[in-house]
């Protein structure tokens, strides 16, 4: 059980009903769910991270449904529970389909598993990889 | 300074250059990478790695440009320098710029945020997000 | 449910109970956590843990409140289910306020995402951050 | 070595600029370190987590060299040399002496111990541990 | 709940069913384990995860309880539930005991306990260390 | 380079010494390795992590041996680079041959990679791994 308990709409203070306001209205969904809920404690830190989600998640260089399968990437790898079903959720709100999570899961789980042999065998960078971008 | 030397193809028995045969014809380069030339030492692992790598990121559900931008975010996640430099220069070659490679990190590094405010307040998964795929 | 079922002070062996007594005693606790009572089976390891937990935890150069927040980020960091439990139990019986568990998380869940800004940027530390203590 | 070049205060655009100049008027230093400098190839994401360093490294709830040395827990439990040399020199500059350093360590590797303990054993969380907080 | 729903052997088709058939003789068990079941939505990842497992885990250098707990060592590191009690019934198959099991236990908590004073300190390795195999 | 100069014998005071002592003693060797002359700036932690390491590491339930590859695979999983070098050297010490090493990474790496099955898929554990031990 949550160490806090989520905050409904209507028990929440205006600048909490802000953040859940925008978040709605952004992602077109009629609740919020409880990672929200929960953040709203320290309402400081709801505004600040719902910011940087919306910024960070938005269309840009790459799609947003891409961004979803990275962030279950990195979720699969920390084993976060409430993430991978949050944005293995969003995904497939966002065109995922069975067929794409098993594959974004092997890769997930190939990446762990090469990943440790080059860190076990202490493998030197070629040279050619470490080549910086040009800016 | 790596635990093994690096097997250079003149000095490979057959069956470690057919490995690397097969890994330049598919990657169509003239030479295979140390992450190889290491894992040669044992060749039936070398042998099953490349197998399942081969499979793994072919072109399938997801384009092999997500697939490699997915090996990076696990790859950042478990600070695994040699995959951060390897797979970030197979993004580079399949058509990542360096802004997706910005954005890129940015949804890595949110999604590491936010996994640890999920875990840390022990938030409870939403209904909804519970649902499993249909088949 | 656990590997192993926990030992109650009533069925534990003298060598436990010594341990259990001590536990409760420095803690000033009418009972041991589930824990201990795990650990009890292998009772040298046991007392080794104890013995550790208890020089370390001690007041020393930090605060023991300081102590359990550094717990606690670790913890959380790792996802630790039942250390958050314990050690968010033990920083608030030493003083931690809800907001101070508010900032705790924000600075934790910052740092993750930082580390892999530098971390999958590959950043060279800055030569004035490498300087060693003087000793 | 970097996958990206670090920009120079001379030769960075008026936006990146002003958030340099935010940071060395905030932290009160002649120059920002490499972190910054390489996050300024994305301006918006440099401005965007400045922002947040800002607001939550802030004196606040918890004390600023508490919060450095969570810090340096979170980086040392991740194993990001980067930011455990940036981190543990600004826990310096805060006043961690060279005994508190000991001792943080001391306290982040226990926890980084019993955290295996109670995840390989499944221990179960003793029901007065999840007592959640009441607001 | 799991993501997607277990495939039973009387409704996997028929390349599902030839790595059942081959799991259970292989290990001479009566029915496969819900880690198969899961995996048999991809049926071309199931038949390759199997063989790298079938491959892997035969006998070889190293014992197959040595493996399996190694197996333990690794899924207790990433607290992974699932593999925590699976690898660690399968150790018990093949001999471990309950004596055993509080021994690698301990190793495993001591190993993540040092392996953050050696990342805290940052520790120069020791040249003789580096010595790599003579092949 | 380390946050802390080593510590050499002849410049120890007699509480480090006497750990020194020990640990040549123990493990019959002329010098201790960078790991204990880096602790030794905190004696009574030296002394302490000295006790521990040689109690879980002393000959018991499990070889001595297969206690190291154990910590090689913990080490390995969490890419801790001056612990792969030195339970790697003292692994071969104890006998592990370099065909035994590939083994024991290719045992480590498949584990990292089945970990993130299950976890990703979020596996319910099937009612029989779960059955604890008997005692």
């Amino acid at each position: 059980m949550s160490l806090v308990q989520p905050i409904e709409y209507d028990a929440a203070p205006p600048a909490v009903r802000a953040v859940y306001d925008d978040i709605m209205a952004t992602r077109k969904v009629p609740s919020v769910n409880n990672f929200w809920k929960i953040l709203a404690h320290d309402p400081a830190n709801l505004a600040r991270v719902w910011a940087q989600v919306k910024a960070v998640m938005a269309p840009g260089e790459l799609d947003p449904l891409v961004k979803e399968m990275i962030y279950v990437a990195v979720s699969v790898t920390n084993n976060c529970e409430y993430c991978i079903h949050s944005h293995t959720s969003a995904a497939r709100g966002k065109g995922m389909t069975e067929a794409m999570f098993h594959e974004l899961l092997a890769v997930v789980a190939l990446a762990n598993e090469t990943n440790r042999f080059a860190n076990g065998y202490r493998m030197d960078v070629d040279e050619r990889f470490r080549e910086p971008f040009a800016t």
